[in-house]
């Protein structure tokens, strides 16, 4: 078993320009493509973390809150939020960079779960992670409540057995 | 207002073949592009429903169950599962159908957030929807429990206010 | 060798957007494009049909009635429409569905001729067809014709040993 | 009017190597890639005769003689074969060039139907053409044979009403 | 006129998976694919140096010293190497990071050339560059010796006109 | 060893329209995919040249000179300008060619270095090259003053160990 890790040491940085074929009718970059591009920055961080092969478990939540115009710069920047036995939580944030009118929009964030396997596809351990700067405790912490809620809701779990999320419900913790 | 209409009004049936560049190093469909496929099929659902320009809101769950191989047949197949006062969730089933061998496995399943837009890209109000089938009833009732819960997580909502998560987590209500 | 099937058993219908990857520089469907998803449509209903691999033979013919622009929701609907003792014939039809207009424009219509191979890539016999509608009974007689046409033209037939074409220059048939 | 013209003054010669995103699941040149390439090399044929834009009318046949390997060199010369009052015929042919073994492949043969228009769309006249080689001149008189079949096909002239195709069931002409 | 800047401030970071749809027949990423990226990261680094629009003048170098396998993570490193009065150099590097093996290669080292344009495609000043590391001041350096070759061997310089060139050739400075 | 061969025997012609998924923001081809269409072309002639596998080693400089805008037509012409013992040099000709308004202008001038290996990817001896027409001697012999220049950069020759580029700077030769 690999020794513990910090999310920085998953830290990728996967900057681009926005090229007309990447884009839908209004000139935007197209979701699809998006959701492309954080898919491929999410698997090499996880690679980065497990110094194992990875595969996409699932897209757990991704926010659209600004469109991406034609022509942008895109900085896409992925660390892995938490590890659990087998699985981990990868984080995606998405800027739009102009540095002519040196604006930086932050226009996306996406949560993505990945497993490390061996080579006949068996999930295999994962390496912990310790969280340093603020935001990476909180997004820690919230990560168990994400993973509670998804068993839950995949019927998996009870809501009785969950720990973080019936404290929530309970007005014992906050968001 | 549009009057309501059921979920079979926005069925969009996307069949597609598994070419070598749409698949990743194991030979399998690549996840972002089928995570791009869905947002594509997904968003005709949404148009077909509300007769508007319709944009992503958000992706609120995708599971990856089954590697999708290349040649394979892919059968997406969207409907929308809940209209709210100005967004609509969509469901997509991925099915890979095996002619040859006479199968047809069920692979993925994704659940979007689309608004419709008026032309000055505001929200506009969205035809209701009726499900028939057990299962559109089924995925109809726990789209209010999704879109309370990305309430709470993205703090807009405090547990104590929402209906049904307070309900399951009371243990009054079953997944 | 197997039994015989209905049109509607190989019927495969192929939605999606035009993206702007996929136009020409009057912002409508690229023909080559369109070929293209015509050609993979048609291979899907061949599958379906045989239930064995399959190779394009030829395409006989498509026509281009109405431009399809970007952003447009694209139908394409494919089902064999006879199958002779090694090779079949498969009907695409093209639609330009607009749900906020509410039409629905017949665009394009191709003919595709596939053969179902072995493993060593010879032909093998296809399970004949019943046409049910009066559309597919048409399309049935017509393809006859087209592939008497194929023969004639291409030097393999002569036109005295033509059975459906001599009718019709005849005068003993009409189209 | 413009002045006649000779095949080869519209001759367009499009070499290219078959990359692995051009392939399909037996590692060969995708038909539809091939569909699409040959209607971009027949629609720079069209303009250069016509020296005016053009727009595709019609495939009237592509048949698939040999597949093209990834990594082979593929080159495609396409030429207009006769034109009509206001559309023109394009042949084009296809080669697998391999300078490794020193063969050069026959693969393809397609033919093409592009019309010329105005700014607002309407057809406008065409240069006539002079055919010079044996095949350019062959090639010539069989496009009217093809032209009539395709009108008499789609029920925009009868039969009797022919002039090449009566001939040639009458036994009067041979291929 | 801006004021002078660093060539840490031009860092752009494009961090990639090689899909099998970006690589050559020997399943290596394709060299025009690369040159494409690299042309792209440059691009960005100009962008922010000079925050305004750039435009590709030339590529001055690349080498190809390691090919680059599908599934490998790439990742492209640019920055401004020295600026002109109204053209500036980029250097990209490219290393294929392998996280499973621990191993990181410098696979290939390119030079392009931008211009800042203004919104008439007209050249703009633009602003200084500082060389920080060992590296870059030596780049800076031959930067101008690479300008006076590329002038001279374009017939815009005479040779007796070049300042660094003719030094090192008579054997008064070394590279 | 091969007899030597003419530069006309691996002259390489690739036609093709400029698509919307081909360009950038402003419209005009995107200087990556340029690039791209360049090497393809450059390893066919290197390919035609020695009759056997090649590999690009460098691209030495591209000139982009004049914008090509979507819908134009492209043309390359390439062909081996030198060889050398186990590398040779391509020289690619890139025009706008507008048959509408009938003109044609030269966009771009490319130079690749390209060598040919065996099957253990070891380079190979390549067939001399005879240079016919007047462009075809230039080229040839600049070809030379290049590589000592590439070797004299990268610190693989001194500048007193040069033939060609000595005598440049010495006055006795002109460019």
């Amino acid at each position: 078993m690999q020794k513990s890790k910090k999310p920085i040491d998953s830290l990728t940085v996967m900057t681009n320009i926005v090229l007309p074929n990447e884009t839908n009718s209004l000139r935007n970059l197209f979701g699809g493509e998006l959701l492309s591009r954080m898919d491929r920055a999410a698997s090499i961080s996880a690679t980065r973390h497990c110094e194992r092969r990875v595969v996409t478990a699932s897209v757990n939540h991704v926010s659209f809150n600004h469109p991406i115009p034609e022509g942008g710069i895109v900085v896409l920047e992925s660390k892995v939020s938490r590890a659990f036995s087998t699985s981990m939580e990868i984080y995606v944030d998405v800027w739009l960079d102009d540095p002519i009118n040196q604006t930086k929009i932050h226009t996306n964030e996406g949560i993505y779960t990945f497993v490390a396997v061996d080579e006949f596809n068996r999930p295999i351990p994962i390496p912990a992670i310790e969280p340093e700067t603020e935001e990476e405790v909180k997004r820690f912490d919230a990560a168990l409540r994400r993973k509670e809620l998804s068993l839950i809701l995949s019927g998996r779990m009870k809501p009785a057995d969950s720990v973080e999320l019936k404290k929530l419900f309970a007005g014992e913790i906050e968001i």
